[in-house]
């Protein structure tokens, strides 16, 4: 059962930090931190489970808190990590609906729950607060249409790229080297690219083999990411592992094999077999 | 080149019936028509492509908008298809970023096109606007978290069951025969479910095959909703076709077979490979 910390954090403080929250006259903070409070949440405990009903939304002020689909195969596909600054479960409270994910911290966190009535009243009263909700989850909408856009007409290595690119401050629009930190566990950052930890190591090594990246544990080395997205531009002209999209033409040969070619693939220069690079 | 038919449609009235903007003050429905237009789409005729800027968003009164990832192999990924008294683009216009997918008219229809800078004057003077239109985005938001859920996590046969079942009045939880119609074509509601044709096709006919349904065109007869309810909650138990959830156990046989061992399946009554049944 997560911790009720009332007694130990000024919820006023924190919320008036959020973005969310930005401008709001003072006697809104007021009431918003009336009906809000913050809780502790250890590192592997479960905020709630799918199917709970929903009476508020979240913020994170420290730590991450993992939304995952349970799979009765006992993995789980994790659809996004929360971390500081940013809130989760605004589209199931409005919808009114039940939660279609789990949600469980996967570091020491501390949260802000928000009641759904102070949000309702905030909506009617406070169109700075209105406006900056619908754009949060207007943004949110976009990155779920990029998900979906991913999993159904990505190959596994486009996505792999896609996201490293993501990461980079520039959005990988540069030709300096750049080096980013994988904001999550190797299992976690498989699992949210709908990916085999196995796969994920794979496709690093053979960008590594390819001399795109370098990496060492959650640290990766992009040598130019123009290069990188020059290549995520040519697989994208070869390959397409979903079933609505099988390529009717032949593929030609990439620096990144597609995953399905390489069950047993060996590296290109030294001919050994393929090891964790990521451990 | 969509027409504009500003002057044989009136605006105003067509927005007061949407839902969307019910109970606004007659003054802002004055604004808001005269900052909205009516345009009229064939059959087949482009709306906006991936990448173009949005300046608004989009109401349908009648026909039916397609929404698309284009793909390289030439085919396409349908994310959604928008009918009547339903409104796309919203998101993209919050969150000022360009459309991930295309819009193409697949009948007939007629649109009213709401610009952006009367949407924010919305949000600011009516709050019950912004109230309608941010459960409208959750709602979106929430069905396209069951999308990921589906593609990532659920076998081809599953994903049909599933949008079967949302097709019934009672969602399912009824035990008489219900009829339902499928509201697009073949190729887009297989699209749609990320399966080829063929796929959905197939599965098709082996629920028939099991009793469960009938298929005539686009008309389907469930014969027992609850019942293939159960189909589903039990294939949950042993399938799954994503990489993250590949099952660890051996599958038990089902009524319903999973695609991927179905290449050239032959119906377990009559031995005779499997036709097409929804020509």
């Amino acid at each position: 059962m997560p911790q009720n910390t009332e007694n130990r954090v000024d919820t006023a403080k924190l919320l008036a930090r959020m973005p969310l929250f930005d401008g709001l006259p003072q006697g809104q903070t007021a009431l918003l931190a009336a009906h809000s409070r913050g809780m502790h949440l250890s590192r592997g405990e479960m905020l709630f489970q799918k199917g709970d009903v929903a009476n508020g939304f979240y913020l994170v002020v420290y730590g991450q808190v993992k939304l995952a689909f349970p799979s009765f195969s006992g993995n789980e596909k994790v659809v996004d990590v929360i971390g500081p600054n940013q809130s989760f479960g605004e589209a199931v409270m409005l919808a009114q609906r039940t939660y279609p994910v789990f949600a469980q911290a996967i570091m020491d966190t501390l949260l802000i729950h928000v009641t759904r009535d102070v949000v309702f009243d905030l909506l009617e009263n406070a169109p700075s607060f209105a406006r900056r909700m619908l754009i949060g989850l207007a943004m949110h909408n976009h990155s779920l249409v990029h998900d979906i856009e991913s999993f159904t007409l990505r190959s596994s290595a486009q996505r792999v790229i896609d996201y490293l690119l993501q990461l980079c401050p520039s959005d990988g629009n540069c030709e300096g080297r750049i080096d980013i930190i994988l904001p999550t566990s190797k299992q976690i950052t498989a699992s949210r690219l709908n990916l085999t930890p196995e796969t994920l190591s794979r496709i690093l090594h053979d960008l590594a083999e390819a001399g795109l990246i370098e990496v060492q544990g959650k640290r990766i080395s992009i040598s130019n990411p123009q290069r990188l997205r020059v290549t995520l531009a040519a697989t994208h002209m070869d390959e397409s592992h979903s079933e609505t999209s099988r390529p009717r033409a032949p593929k030609r040969t990439l620096a990144v094999a597609p995953a399905k070619t390489r069950a047993n693939i060996r590296c290109a220069k030294t001919r050994k077999p393929i090891t964790e690079l990521w451990a």
